[in-house]
């Protein structure tokens, strides 16, 4: 069966700093018509930072959405025609205040793809040399060393609840053993 | 270092069929103040339904954000006042056509703390008998059974996009050999 919903008019309904809004009337498969609300976003960046000695440079920052401190990797959003991958090379220093030898790909996720267009490029840093960290000026965040193997804990006893770091650190655990 | 951003004031900006945005002023740790744009999203159930066979029953989907069909694990958003628990039965059926002897919890997800509180909540379904489909009315999907190894080699060829099937896929992977 073709699942293609095709567009038939689309309406902005809201044009903010960080998401835009839109309605759009689809086609369904069967000849039908329906509503689809899309959220769309700039897309972003994720890296994991793993040092010499096994610990990966996570960070702590306040997640207002969630009204809690978060523990997650660095990551941040792509500027306007920004490419992935320099973009994961600033985060990086601007967050973990470390340059990296290598930048592996972890490939691209689609945080929700059900309503929202983000996508987030995934990546493992390694030969990380520390240099300094400049964090956006409305951006507050504390860097803490963790072992890999105690992050891969944590995901599995249900205590690491963002979606990217747990994708990136898991796959980065299963790329390390392989 | 205290990280918390406290509410000065809130604006609905759009009041949608799925999300609703708003921007609220905060305070900053240092004393300042900024603005941010919060999605709000009544939250969702994802379940790995894992049959004797070892194969997962996956749902082809087209996602008109990314005007492509996904690959994804069963999944589908919570009812106004619905628990996780009963909400990932019913989308079990409704989605894959299977109820489950046994749910197991695999964590709640954040899928973009960084502006949207959506939870996702993750569960392992085990034990399935097969009953059938019921897709909702403007839903159109395809199931199929793929092994759980193979679609982890997908994954870690960065082949699988979905966020919530990579983080409960590779979590079921690593619950099994454990």
């Amino acid at each position: 069966m073709d699942l293609t919903e095709n567009t038939l008019e689309s309406k902005l309904e809201y044009q903010g700093h960080i998401v835009t809004v839109r309605t759009d009337r689809v086609t369904l498969p069967n000849g039908g018509t329906a509503t689809r609300e899309v959220v769309s976003h700039p897309g972003g960046v994720a890296v994991v930072p793993l040092m010499e000695d096994g610990t990966v440079l996570m960070v702590r920052q306040y997640r207002y959405a969630f009204s809690q401190v978060l523990l997650e990797i660095p990551a941040g959003k792509l500027n306007p025609g920004e490419e992935p991958l320099p973009a994961a090379m600033r985060e990086l220093e601007e967050e973990a205040g470390v340059v990296p030898e290598e930048l592996i790909d972890l490939g691209a996720i689609y945080p929700s793809p059900g309503f929202c267009d983000e996508t987030l490029y995934l990546y493992l840093a390694k030969g990380l040399t520390r240099t300094f960290c400049h964090p956006d000026d409305d951006e507050f965040l504390e860097v803490e060393a963790i072992p890999l193997d105690a992050l891969i804990g944590q995901i599995m006893r249900n205590e690491l609840s963002d979606a990217k770091s747990v994708a990136a650190l898991l796959k980065t655990h299963l790329f390390l053993k392989e």
